[in-house]
């Protein structure tokens, strides 16, 4: 519901049309708000009617300008910071601390350095970090399923480093807007393309809905032996998928109950978890 | 939503009944949400269903005795500060620095010296200070509506400058224990009754809601010629009522744009408003 207000008051400033939507999400949730409700397909659904009733397609368009940019700004601080210590931990900790950071709240004379060097510091609660340099040995591609705007920025640092042991990326993000996720013109505006294939979902789905991604990618995904997950919403559509025989990597900071919970550790932890 | 999700949380472990007061609480704002929509009356309902569902009376019981505790604590630190300046306005400062503290959430050893200097130091975006002191050398008697517990000791410091002034206060709580609101027994323990008078609205209402409290309070309220009103529940109350020929004083931190948005002020405002 908090993300409905959001995202209605970013979409419209009419007040009784505000109004209407938020009754009508608070009907539907009413109507399944259960313990077999699945949050992705549940947050797509009432992301994708208040797109509808709103005439606006990308509720987040500003925000998700101001975070790449921000976060393009401060690349050249993050890789000083990377020269001190470039081990394969760091970068994955590099790409974590990119998914917790909200970039658009704070402005360029924010002390980055400082947040920066606070993130890595977190030691990785769950930590496979020998599977992973053993799959980054063991492959030569692997499908990488982006999350926010802003984040991939320092995504692309992790890919560079990916690359390194010899492995082509190919970058998954979203085929329409949804909430800050990150879409084909904000990997571009990154610079994604320099250093990884990119392609699309085939929806707007909140993370990784099987039932909702077109065939061509959901065929693409089961033939990935090798896959990257960042993000909560990423986490929660894989983990209700088949995974067997894939090699499945999740990055990600657990920023809520449900997902904390689920993962078995404490919100705000940083993990690197093999998920199968 | 949020304040429902906190309150079934600390009123039951039974996930069943979490998600059916959940759906429940869903539905009736569904029906209900729109302009006309009174938030503490909604809110009253929705508390008072829970306690009702849950069996659980007082959900905030231990949050409430943890924030009396620490801020009694801190008392004797906020002597101190105010010996430097014992100005009318500071008193009414630092009874605003009690509503924006969440004395639950930190330990004893958190930097309260800082955390109340910085308080201090906002102005009053909103200074009525010279009305107010006209009141105070005008009346003998005022009613003061409280808001949260561990707030209400701070509340006391600012009684007993009244005092000084040769006014009399009686501190209305609610009868019933709703979020943390103090009632009788939060503001025994803060030693409210050591420097007023302490009456009940005679209801477990959020804030004070005309249509909610005892026929006595009403009248009692009715007939109070200078009244202070602390917090945003008592604040949204009050403006819905018939206030002419009294002195009403707001004391309050705005918290949610909704109250900025009424009182006209920005999030986050400390103001010292007289409504009438």
């Amino acid at each position: 519901m908090r993300q409905v207000r959001d995202t209605v008051d970013l979409a419209t400033d009419d007040v009784d049309l505000k109004f209407k939507i938020i009754q009508e999400a608070l009907a539907f949730l009413a109507e399944n708000f259960d313990e077999n409700l699945q949050s992705n397909s549940t947050g797509t659904r009432i992301q994708q009617y208040i797109k509808k009733e709103t005439g606006c397609e990308d509720p987040y368009k500003l925000e998700k300008i101001e975070s790449n940019r921000i976060a393009l700004d401060v690349l050249p601080k993050v890789r000083e910071i990377l020269k001190e210590d470039d081990s394969l931990e760091t970068f994955v900790k590099i790409a974590i601390v990119g998914n917790i950071i909200d970039f658009g709240a704070y402005g360029l004379d924010a002390d980055w350095e400082a947040m920066i060097n606070e993130g890595l510091k977190k030691d990785l609660v769950i930590n496979d970090i020998e599977s992973f340099e053993n799959a980054l040995n063991k492959y030569d591609e692997v499908l990488y399923l982006v999350d926010n705007t802003g984040e991939i920025v320092f995504d692309k640092l992790l890919i560079e480093k990916i690359k390194s042991y010899g492995v082509n990326v190919t970058v998954a993000v979203k085929e329409k807007p949804i909430l800050n996720d990150a879409c084909m013109k904000e990997a571009l505006e990154a610079g994604l393309d320099e250093v990884a294939d990119i392609i699309s979902t085939g929806v707007d789905s909140v993370g990784i809905v099987e039932s909702m991604v077109s065939d061509e990618f959901l065929e693409y995904f089961k033939n990935s032996p090798f896959i990257i997950s960042k993000g909560m919403g990423n986490y929660e559509g894989i983990t209700e998928m088949d995974l067997e025989g894939q090699d499945v990597f999740v990055l990600l900071a657990t920023k809520c109950p449900a997902i904390s919970n689920h993962v078995g550790v404490d919100v705000g932890s940083h993990i690197l978890h093999k998920l199968s």
